[in-house]
């Protein structure tokens, strides 16, 4: 078993059998094929929206070329320390916006708040020649230490980002997990709170490959196409993506296997918090869970060969004290995460 | 009936079933998953090579990727003018590269000999700096007007190519079609021939997303590992693309697709050249077909809603006179086409 | 002596007094300094604009920021084949830009005319997106073979331009040596011909190393102070770029420079033809000739010491034959060129 | 009186001659020129060295592309958190690298120190594809808080770099000032101590605009020659660079102008430090002052015209305690600076 994280995991059934359907007849290449275009309509309903809608096969790609279109190479892009596109995508931003500044700022349990966010700003002199220029905020919802902004807190980033003349990229890898956990619809969550640029992820929520960038103001989106098309991007059979998107959204499938996956997580959490010496690094409020684990915890796991992803400290903060010792440790449910393997999980970690 | 590209069909039902499979429990992310291992293990028994291999989703992304690891921003990278890479990718080879310098070679019926060549390197003086230096030189087999190389050709242009200091690229988005339309094995077909670099084409060939590129020195494969990371182009769920693949590779499926297609492409092209009017432009050596239509013919296909993609003339050379009127055409068959839809296409195209 | 180029030149005395007097006293840096700002008042008054104005220290520099700022990555700009530009500057557009694609057309002397911009154009259709897309027309006024483009080609070729949407950068690294020689002011022979960005050269003209972008739109300047910076393109004591600017355009002495190495050329050219077995390739309009020498003639140059550039032949047409032997050399004339030099050359060329 | 950097004077009357001396007569371009040449040979005997070198305009340039030429787009090069390259040049070494990361470590005083450095390079994981790989230390002599690393500081945080696999720059805008300043050789504040790039900057010291960038190991310059070309840093009469770095080194000018400027700075942080209410922030090792200045010593100032640059204290640590109010300045002397103006500013600076 391993937890490491929920891409890991395949793809659902439902999603598989979409894909199967979709490999017969004939369809228009790039994007333009009719699986695509119902998604593009399905994903609008859904965000009761009128974006300009583009799908990727990865989520770096996705936010690299979303950042890329609005910002300029000059420009500073600020986000929170830990956020996968300052740590984990090798410089992918950095790549295909030709150049920009990501500024990391720190903040307790991987969120920004306003005030970090007014500081790392004011760094930068508008104008001023020797600075980059402050361009984008990019928030991750679901953040990377598994924590979630509350809609009032992703409202006031927002508007103050706005009021800065900054657009708002939402990383929403994990958007789905964000939803089901919070109350208010994809709509409120997104482009009623202030988020200019959602990048959509499915991949991570029981798709095999699919990555939804939705500029909410069309004119974002303006030649969006050729920055897709020479970054590689354009899928030549696009039903691929077009497909898991159609299957994904179909029925509320996205909403259940998120609700999956943040369920267990929710069992595993209720488990782990009674074993004495485990301590819990953030509230648990989606589908990850980041624990100092004790020693011997540590070994019974990698006896039962049951395995989590060991984790950096660095970038954020704690709410409590540090253990002296132990592993820094990330466990992530995902939709193929069953009550079983939570069980055997728990049992291994409890045994003696 | 749409036969305007062998990208408008979907995928062979043996690939598509693999998918499934494949989406079934856990695996390691990024590539690093036990289909792609084996998917690279068949590939180098297919080719007999010890090649370092890696898998992306588009051809695009394959070709821009390759030649931005085998040149540098202030290289010359030679093709034939009506190349892939030079005329119908949105410039990302001048993207990914830095912006290298992307050198078409005119050529008659697609390719390019080693006079032009030659001539072309020759523009460039070695060691001068206001002078892009000479780096790579990029073949397309099948060629963008659906001839091929023939073997000694080949060798020839990398023989020359490898005297001067360039390394040689192939463009193998339908390599399969070659291959099976040529005497040859794959490895003599690449490496053999002085390929350092192939980037074969499973997509067209009836895969759904699926490229691979093989650097047959792995040396040249240096630190390429985050060159794709940083271009978004590396699967969280690479089983997609070794699934894909190894089903490809399997009891010579990649090999029956192009058959097929190639074999359609055969019969299109024997009944076409029966009818008053219709000139081939170059020899049917694959599964494409350049012709041009007179008027009244395409009039009949439209009215059967029977689709072609119309053509440009730039870049190449013919062998004959060109017709006053009509259009130039291009007909691409896959390995979904049937015999039926090449009657089919025939007597509408030969009825009064 | 060594006529082969107009940059083996050292400064005038006139500017190097100005540049001594500028390095007295306290001055803001990056181009804020009293000087600078002068330099830019006068420049606009010469060319009756309201242009905005940036100075950098050499015409690669000029010429690729300047295309940058008016192009995208995804860009077709379009050259004659042997515009410095496209042959001379190792990629710098390509880089700066970002990967636009400089696309080289053929045409007699150095020269575009519409019909052959309409037919390279047309390869690229608009909105397509896995095409590149036309962006930018750049001239160059001297053309790289010594010719002039005259007011109503210019007005011509700018109208067309304009039409397709495009922006007309003119490389006017020996722009004073067409005006002079030119029946036109400079607003004729820029903004008012259709010239949306003049890169002027100084520098060819008796500057150590100043060259001016003047943006004759001042919309298109947007940010581009932070694209130079950037490109660590903005210097320190910006007074070095100032001082000789405003010492270049003071009492027309931009012109005499030009008006010297215009008439030296003319003298030359006049010698040269009367020399049997010289061919000149195209007509001396400025300070460049081109010419086919016999070889005994290359020899007693060889032997006086006398250098010229030997020369490609590729990327443009010729009026008459060619010569079966001899070598292809150009000679550039400056502001430093004497009468005395003329005809020692002469005298060497002719003696037997 | 304006001390607010040391960009602001103008150059000395010495280079400046030089310079005119160098306007006449011819020379090869691009730096192929016999005062580029000898100032290469005068730059190796003062430096007892066998560097590649290469001289450009601006400090900008010599820092961004030197950093391209040691690292990779998917490096992370690491510097202080206020080091010029991460704060002051628009991002230009993002631009010129192809997007590495600039990775900013604060420490006290400007100062990187091994512990620094060391936790910084552990956030990336070696040969993991989701980060971005450590490849450059990049450290300013004098640091951006006017104070200096000692040979052992330097030797220590060099040897630990190269342990790591790590090549080192030095951005040396100010390195004359330092090397008055330290008791060493220049060879024994670089490449002896490890340093394998230096950014030599004479600008700051007299000259008007010449940087040059010494590779100590030749191999480490391999085709740096188009990595300028093509960013436009290759000046056309290259003889500007070499006059002034020839004149600058003669006789030891260079060392004469950067003692001139720390003295004035050790005259005037004698007489600040005396004024009741001033705050100095570090020590004053070399040409530099950063103070907190009352405001009604700041009123002063302004009434007589005095300027300094108000200055950012964020990135760096303070040895004690921060005031409560007042202005953080920074005054920088140059070679222009007079004992006069010194004792002009603190008779203001006393007067009440």
């Amino acid at each position: 078993m391993n937890l490491g994280s929920d891409n890991l995991a395949g793809a659902s059934p439902k999603i598989m059998a979409a894909l199967v359907e979709a490999a017969h007849g004939t369809q228009n290449p790039y994007g333009q094929d009719d699986l695509s275009t119902a998604a593009r309509t399905a994903l609008n309903q859904a965000f009761e929206a009128h974006a300009e809608i583009f799908f990727v096969g990865t989520g770096t790609a996705a936010n690299a070329l979303a950042l890329a279109q609005i910002s300029k190479p000059w420009s500073a892009i600020f986000c929170h320390a830990t956020a996968h596109i300052n740590e984990a995508e090798a410089g992918a931003p950095e790549s295909l916006t030709g150049g920009a500044k990501i500024v990391g700022i720190e903040g307790a349990g991987g969120k920004i708040d306003v005030a970090g966010l007014k500081a790392a700003a004011n760094r930068f002199r508008k104008g001023w020649q020797p600075h980059v220029q402050p361009a984008v905020l990019s928030l991750s919802q679901v953040t990377e230490c598994g924590t979630l902004y509350q809609p009032g807190e992703l409202g006031a980033l927002c508007a103050f980002a706005h009021e800065q003349g900054l657009k708002v990229h939402l990383d929403g890898a994990r958007f789905a997990n964000a939803l089901v956990a919070l109350d208010g619809t994809p709509a409120e969550l997104s482009w009623k709170a202030g988020i200019d640029v959602l990048c959509l992820g499915a991949t991570k929520d029981g798709a095999m490959a699919c990555e939804a960038i939705m500029f909410f103001d069309p004119a974002l989106a303006d030649e969006f196409t050729w920055r897709i098309k020479r970054a590689g991007h354009v899928l030549s059979k696009g039903r691929l993506l077009g497909a898991q998107m159609l299957a994904w959204l179909d029925q509320d499938h996205w909403l259940d296997l998120a609700r999956q996956a943040n369920a267990m997580a929710a069992q595993l959490q209720a488990g782990l918090s009674e074993i004495e010496g485990v301590e819990l690094a953030w509230p648990v409020e989606a589908n990850e869970i980041f624990v100092w684990l004790p020693a011997a915890l540590q070994q019974r796991l990698r006896a039962a060969n049951i395995t989590y992803a060991p984790w950096s400290t660095s970038g954020t903060s704690f709410n409590g004290r540090l253990p002296q010792e132990g592993v820094f440790a990330r466990f992530v449910t995902s939709f193929a995460t069953t009550p079983d393997m939570i069980k055997t999980l728990l049992r291994v970690a409890t045994s003696s």
